[in-house]
């Protein structure tokens, strides 16, 4: 009991350095993670700085290459590769999208997503199938959340002419994890490239990209890493990266002579266009060590497991609510139907919630709810969000 | 002699409220130009706020989508459009990227760019030829700004293919605003595309984009706008916006029902990916605010010429010194050459100046010195630029 104490007290104080924790119950990590303080201060402090010394000049931009130079080390070291394999965007959806353009499409060429990935992403393969006469289909690894095998599907959904495999490392409906190391492998057998759609598992799985051996691996900062919005990047393994073209382009992935493009930048900035915020990534790098202050990547994913399966034991208590996993999640999504549900219902019970304190949100397929715990969540907090599941039919609210 | 002297007050006055003007003379408003507290101010506090109600909600997306609709009124307002015309993107090169990408190119078509592009562009144009089979081919501009006709050369370089012209409104090394409503007016009429590099137009020059008649016009908000790096957007005609497709796409370009995409959205959000850093489009709102109080468009244009002339009739006098204009300016943006130059000799004057607190940069082609002034600029700065430089040719620094 003394331990168990010890590192509440120590949570309690960690969670201390996320203002947006204070005054809520937060389940929506995997929107967009609250950011600490030192985030914030150093996103202010490095704006104000770069009014100080520049805005532009030669001092101000050396520095803020250094900057950046340490955001990308800071990244790839959570990821355990070289510095070179990283490129920096606005977002995971724009890293998805260079490596979903940058391969030289042809006719009759195929892709396959499964049937869990982001809207824009389906949209993006969509819009490339339209261009280039590339085939589009779907794998339907929803159904594998609780019995079957996402390998032997994607397998049998593979056809000759596959070229690109999209898929999510966890599922944003299901919170399924799935086995990226061993598909990385039987994609690399049958020569077909594999992306990964990182959104939901860079700041909760303990991650060794090198091992799992996806070849592109598009990632934000802004969800479980809990930095700014407005940041993120792609990870794109070494030995395939002379094949990804770039193709939005700007002056930071040349190498210009005379004002002139001469050559791609020889690492993963080739894939990167024009000014970003740079303090932004200051505030990522803030974000990022805060994580680490509390604990190890590999004891932060073991806490979240802990946190899902304590909700997901106490919802599946509740006599009216179904979670979609029958088995406790592998993951910190924790979604659920509840009976008699409809899409409009699922809604009032988020906005109900939210009304109390609690903000979670709703999914269109399935049609659920999704509650986000990370490393950072108190059973306090699930306890409390159970007692307002409640709370909503015992009212009547439905 | 007393309205002048209020003038000078009241600038200075404004000028109070740029914190990165305080302690130096600043002469790179065409590389980045300096926020307004306000701006700084109005993003710490829209990062805080969205932390408080968020960051991830019901209440906090609604009141994200309404500033982000308010950032796009207030840029469309200072272009005269509507704001269905307006895309929101991270900087002025993915702009250009959008409408160069979303072009369906044909092998065998033709784009026309100036030779006074960005490298950047310049690459996206020789990617898309690599690709597509596209001639890409470039016209001498750069000889016009003193004598000749822009237009009559550009009509010299169309060819029965040329599908796409691509100009800078403002030519980044020369300072020279090109009569883009005549080109464009040229370019319609032979059914020819025209993309504008709007980098160093907007915030500079007044504008009325419908009247203008280009395309595609791509700008930047951490310029002549002093907004904050990140920012920026594009300008689609809506009779082109059709024939225009999304290349990189993602949530925020497409409506969804049941997590499918069904359609793009119907304005300029169809170019848009996925998130961005929301509070920056609080902070660019600011600064246009800010300059607003000074004076209107056309008031600060009007300023800037009036600067540029005294600052390039102040370089002329200086006997080793040649303005590349030969006549006054007609934007913020005076290059200088000096007799004897070298790369290295420009560019130790650059570090020269910035070590005497006087911030302005090298251009590559024509080889030079870049000096820009806003209407923010003050007499008494340009008198101190110019004694710097008279002081490193007596220093005998080169």
């Amino acid at each position: 009991m003394a331990s168990i104490s010890a590192s509440l007290t120590k949570l309690l104080q960690h969670r201390q350095l996320f203002p947006g924790l204070a005054n809520k119950a937060y389940f929506n990590y995997g929107g967009q993670g609250p950011m600490p303080q030192t985030a914030l201060d150093a996103i202010s402090q490095t704006q104000v700085y770069i009014q100080q010394i520049g805005p532009f000049g030669t001092e101000v931009n050396s520095w803020i290459q250094e900057e950046m130079k340490a955001a990308r080390n800071a990244i790839a070291s959570e990821f355990s590769v070289p510095t070179e394999t990283i490129t920096i965007t606005e977002d995971v959806t724009v890293g998805c999208n260079i490596a979903m353009w940058g391969l030289e499409w042809l006719c009759g060429d195929h892709i396959l997503l499964s049937d869990c990935e982001h809207p824009g992403i389906i949209a993006t393969a969509q819009e490339i199938g339209r261009r280039f006469g590339v085939e589009v289909t779907f794998c339907p690894l929803m159904a594998t959340l609780n019995e079957g095998d996402p390998i032997d599907l994607i397998a049998q959904h593979l056809r000759p002419k596959t070229r690109l495999v999209i898929l999510s490392h966890v599922l944003w409906n299901t919170g399924q994890v799935l086995p990226i190391d061993k598909i990385a492998a039987f994609c690399r057998e049958k020569s077909v490239k594999l992306l990964i759609d990182a959104a939901q598992s860079v700041g909760l799985l303990s991650l060794n990209l090198t091992e799992l051996g996806a070849d592109f691996y598009a990632f934000t900062g802004h969800k479980w890493l809990c930095g700014p919005g407005g940041t993120g990047g792609l990870y794109v393994r070494p030995e395939v990266r002379d094949s990804l073209k770039p193709t939005f382009i700007g002056w930071r992935g040349i190498i210009s002579s005379q004002a002139r493009p001469v050559d791609w930048e020889s690492d993963g900035k080739r894939y990167e266009v024009g000014t970003s915020n740079y303090p932004l990534y200051t505030g990522l790098r803030e974000a990022i060590a805060t994580h680490h202050q509390w604990g190890t990547p590999e004891e932060r994913y073991q806490q979240i497991c802990h946190n899902s399966e304590y909700l997901w034991r106490r919802l599946q208590r509740l006599s009216n609510v179904k979670c979609l996993r029958t088995s406790p999640p592998e993951s910190g999504l924790v979604s659920f139907q509840f009976t008699n549900q409809t899409p409009q219902t699922t809604r009032q019970l988020v906005i109900f919630l939210e009304s109390q304190g609690f903000l979670t949100r709703t999914i269109a397929d399935p049609d659920c709810v999704r509650a986000c715990v990370h490393y950072l969540t108190l059973e306090s907090e699930m306890d409390k969000l159970v007692e307002g599941i409640q709370q909503f039919f015992e009212e009547g609210k439905r």
